[in-house]
């Protein structure tokens, strides 16, 4: 997907929404127990359910991952279902993944070419090798962790460094920033940390932010918007859990599609 | 596993040998490509012909994640494979992940639950509640990155603390020893920067350190001993490609057994 696409479909929605899709057998609606595939017959639902409103799928690996094989089985369809059904709207694999060259290369193919992701998450510690294998794909997107939504942000991400006097998570934008472009980074920065934003959009005006947080974690929609929207929005805001597990009845997907869309109708106000 | 029993394994071998399978496809000796699990008859062959001078197994999850559901296959049948075996050999998924509590609590599940390895790798730009979930479990590791050994590694892990005035990575090790024990935590510290080593041991002078960097990325296994070794050894350390890819015809599991073997009667001479 290219940076026009997405925006163009955000302004098409007027909806900056991303559903995560942190799908946890344990939490299913009871009635899907019984199906084969029940992680994918609930991503289903939930996709077709929140797909008008949303511009970004976002898959949790770790979900995946915990179930193993069948997972790994339940992603691929979830998906090529996405892909198929719904090209428009910008796929993200959630996997904070970052190891040396020639191990994130093999990352790369597997979420770009072996399970056509549009985006992969990536965490920034081991550096510029870690990172650039995922910026050689043409309209592919590496979002790289910037601050986080978490209370563990503050051990490391929030630490000055002596030679800028900067918090480390600045020092990572601002390197970070010149691998690539707008066209194909974008940046992890949690709703938790809102006030952040605008010290963010000093070292990056013009990449997408994937702001995780809001919701379940305790972020404020309207405090992401006004300090981090640019002025093409460059704001995908995920919601997982209170879209997702709203309900737990034979009608969750409807719930689910009311949740969504009380989130666009709120970001709507902002076009 | 426990700590002892490690350190039981190392001296009964006169090894801190680990061998990471790094799986690729393309890298394969050609007559294995017509089996139906090419990946895991070679892991197979590795294994058998390295495991009585090696104390580690460590497949690298981004070359069997790279080919998907049919990888992911390979590497449970490879784990399945290494502890019905070598139940003494301990196993390292080296996965590189973190995340926000709830999620590195699937990634844990998927690692120590479902897969069933002793070890994984993790990322500690998250902080705390990223590391905790993989300490939970009795018998088991995590291996938080410390000083990787790439070129990267230079971006943020040694840019210095304006509190400490201490590389950032010298804080990881100093704030998450804090977080577990010896028992349950280890640290990646590449053998590219082993005269570091001992800066390392002045803050971790009891935990194992996974050394990778040996041969292919050029570190040296004498400086790493002589810089890294404490009273148990309390180092493993890691040649994948110099092992497992040293040729590639029939004789490629003779050739790698020596290539083991020829590391092992290096490190035995420290014992």
């Amino acid at each position: 997907m290219k940076y026009q696409e997405l925006v163009s479909e955000i302004n098409r929605k007027r909806s900056l929404l991303c559903v995560g899709l942190d799908t946890d057998l344990t939490k299913l609606p009871k009635h899907l127990l019984s199906e084969k595939d029940a992680v994918f017959e609930f991503n289903k639902v939930i996709i077709d359910a929140t797909a008008k409103y949303s511009v970004a799928f976002k898959p949790n690996l770790a979900f995946y991952e915990s179930l193993g094989l069948s997972g790994w089985k339940s992603l691929e369809k979830t998906i090529d279902y996405i892909n198929e059904r719904y090209p428009e709207i910008l796929t993200i694999a959630d996997a904070k993944r970052g190891d040396i060259g020639n191990t994130s290369k093999m990352y790369a193919k597997a979420f770009f070419e072996n399970l056509k992701f549009d985006a992969v998450t990536v965490a920034p510690y081991m550096g510029k090798d870690s990172v650039a294998p995922f910026l050689e794909y043409d309209n592919k997107w590496v979002i790289v962790l910037g601050l986080t939504s978490n209370q563990g942000a503050f051990d490391f991400q929030l630490t000055p460094n002596a030679l800028t006097n900067k918090p480390l998570f600045e020092d990572v934008l601002a390197k970070s920033s010149e691998w690539g472009t707008k066209d194909n980074m974008m940046y992890v920065v949690g709703a938790t940390k809102a006030e952040m934003l605008q010290d963010v959009r000093k070292i990056v005006p013009n990449h997408f932010l994937l702001v995780p947080g809001v919701g379940a974690q305790g972020g404020s929609l309207d405090d992401v918007i006004k300090n981090g929207a640019n002025q093409d929005k460059g704001l995908i805001i995920n919601s997982s859990r209170g879209i997702i597990y709203a309900d737990n009845t034979k009608e969750f997907g409807l719930v689910s599609e009311q949740k969504a869309l009380e989130l666009q109708k709120q970001m709507s106000g902002y076009f």
